[in-house]
């Protein structure tokens, strides 16, 4: 059986900051071989995107597959560190290093749970680019598995959903993204002489604050009200007689399972048309909201959570994307790991113990899902 | 009696871009004092805004004293020019040169005119420094009149106020000019948790929104309606993620008669703390508007311009400011100078005809002001 502490010291170990390739993924093969998994490790993709290193592993051949899905990338550790980000050490029972709870502990908790039995089909979906642009990561690996025929049931992904004590918060769902980007083109001129010059501020400020009166929803059962934020407004006019040629603006809109992401762009433009003929809106959809409704896959994690730690998880649809969002294309998708506290934060670290206790809840799933 | 194309001439062969010293103020020394004229050059301040250099000159001791006032500083002539742009040339009536109409060839214009007569008083106010920051310009030559007790009675002022014939157009006043600075401060935070951050945002919209609906005025009989302009927006927000920790805008106000730069700050101040609590409003007061009502000044200009063009010129208050902002404090102030539709442009140029006929203008200006 493999211990989660050392195998997740391993990890840190190597450096891996997005995108991943190599050492890291090297550990984890080293690792799941003996289990008996097939490996297969394929690096996708060209600069500036790529390439990024992906891992698919399988094992067994049983009715039932469980997928536990995550990545080994981790952002830059940043300064102002007590130790060494890649050091791996234990101090007060707390283990340091950046990618400890996000998430190099919790593939290493799902490795050790799967050292544990040999029942059904098991399979990780780990990337190497989760924390960059992710166009080649998770869909990558997605599309390796449609091409071997590789088709989950249930699919555990691992980032760390937990906030004050481990096992509170389970994700279910997540909502969707999209940024919108509107310019309104005027024409330049002197601030003496206004009616030569065609000022677009006045028609961006009016579609602004319509967008700030727009209600999307009151939110639904499991999802919070979808919301718009102005995220940015350019001018970029340092002349102060100067009446500037254009205008623009960036939104963020965190949507819920009401909207598709297509759809909001085109909510935006309508608005924006309305204010000002010409304006040109455009948008990028990160991601559509999803939801895996209350059912047999959140009570048997619960039922594990509960078990292990006493702690009944909330099912929550809050924060922001993750990988999730791909793979609920695929099957039913819930979302549980470690505490999120210090993810992407100077000396990230997870307790030794909450490792511990992690495997035995991912133990607990496997043999729940697929006894 | 001195050739007013001829000075110009020499004029524009000194290099003057602002703020102007030396060989300029040297020509126009040279034609000054053989008229009878005492000669007083200096130059103050320090970087950035200076050292500038200002030239009073005054002639007689006549009970009525007419100052004529302008600059012999120019802005870069930049690239594209057909010949050089300090070349004086002239080429099929027109004068070429850098300042050809804004404003050596009005300054050249007045000096002839002067050479046609003795009578009153007489001042040239002459500065280096109109079309930069202005700091050490005509502010500085009225300290240097107010301690020396020179106070005239009337002052010319020669910008180039003709648009389309010379004559069209004298300035009896100008509008004044405010911008405003509106710092809305917010807290940065992640746009997955709005509830956590603070977007300055949506308040700087609505300050803004309403700014666009105030109406200052609906104009006088002789200024236009006063007129704000939002030039400027910056939130300087990289990130599509992140909610900004402020935001700002920029105002311009070009106002009339009815209102003072410092109330319209306050105005403007009063709407943002409305809106935003803890917003920073700082203004800037370039001039206040100025108003040299109707009467025996311009009629005496009017009756001259007629004389010599046929052409009744409109009274305007209309354009940008001028140094006429700060010598409408000392006494009655008007404008009247060349056709500026080349000024500040690629060959700047003057016809020598309109040369001559503004001489014309300025020696019955000065007769029927002074005799
Ligand atoms: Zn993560
Ligand atoms: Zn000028």
């Amino acid at each position: 059986m493999i211990d989660p502490v050392a195998l997740t010291q391993a990890l840190l170990r190597a450096d891996s900051v997005t995108p991943a390739r190599g050492a890291v993924f090297d550990v984890l093969e080293t690792a799941l071989v003996p289990l008996g998994f097939a490996v297969d490790r394929f690096t996708v993709g060209e600069a500036p995107d790529g390439p990024v290193e992906n891992l698919l592993a399988v094992r067994g051949d049983g009715p039932r597959h469980l997928a536990f899905a995550g990545h080994v990338d981790v952002v830059p550790p940043g300064g102002g560190w007590t130790g060494s980000p890649w050091s791996g050490e234990i101090r007060d029972g707390l283990l340091y290093g950046r990618g400890a709870v996000d998430m190099k502990g919790a593939v290493a908790a799902f490795v050790a749970a799967a050292s544990r039995s040999d029942a059904g089909t098991l399979s990780l979906i780990i990337t190497g680019d989760e924390e960059g642009p992710a166009t080649y990561g998770t869909v990558a690996l997605m599309e390796r598995m449609a091409s071997r025929g590789v088709v989950p049931d249930l699919c555990l992904v691992g980032e760390p959903t937990s906030t004050a004590r481990l096992g509170d918060m389970v994700k279910i769902g997540r909502r969707g993204s999209v940024n919108i980007w509107i310019e309104v083109p005027g024409r330049q001129g002197h601030v003496a002489y206004p009616h030569l010059a065609d000022n677009p501020i006045p028609r961006l400020i009016a579609i602004l604050a319509e967008i700030e009166g727009v209600v999307l929803d009151e939110g639904t059962d499991w999802f919070q009200p979808s919301n718009i934020e102005v995220t940015d407004i350019t001018v970029g006019n340092p002349a102060h007689n100067v009446i500037p040629a254009k205008a623009s603006a960036r939104l963020s809109i965190r949507f819920n399972d009401r909207h598709r992401g297509a759809d909001l762009i085109e909510h935006i433009r309508a608005i924006a048309e309305r204010h000002a003929p010409g304006v040109v809106v455009t948008g990028k959809v990160s991601g559509e909201a999803f939801l895996t409704e209350p059912g047999a896959f959140s009570t048997l994690l619960s039922d594990a959570i509960v078990g292990a730690t006493g702690v009944t998880p909330e099912l929550s649809t809050t924060g922001g994307t993750s990988d999730a969002r791909f793979l609920s294309k695929l099957c039913p998708v819930v979302e549980f790991g470690l505490i999120n506290a210090t993810m992407h934060k100077v000396d990230e670290a997870v307790a030794v113990e909450d490792l511990r206790t992690l495997t035995d809840i991912y133990a607990n799933v496997i043999s729940r899902a697929l006894d």
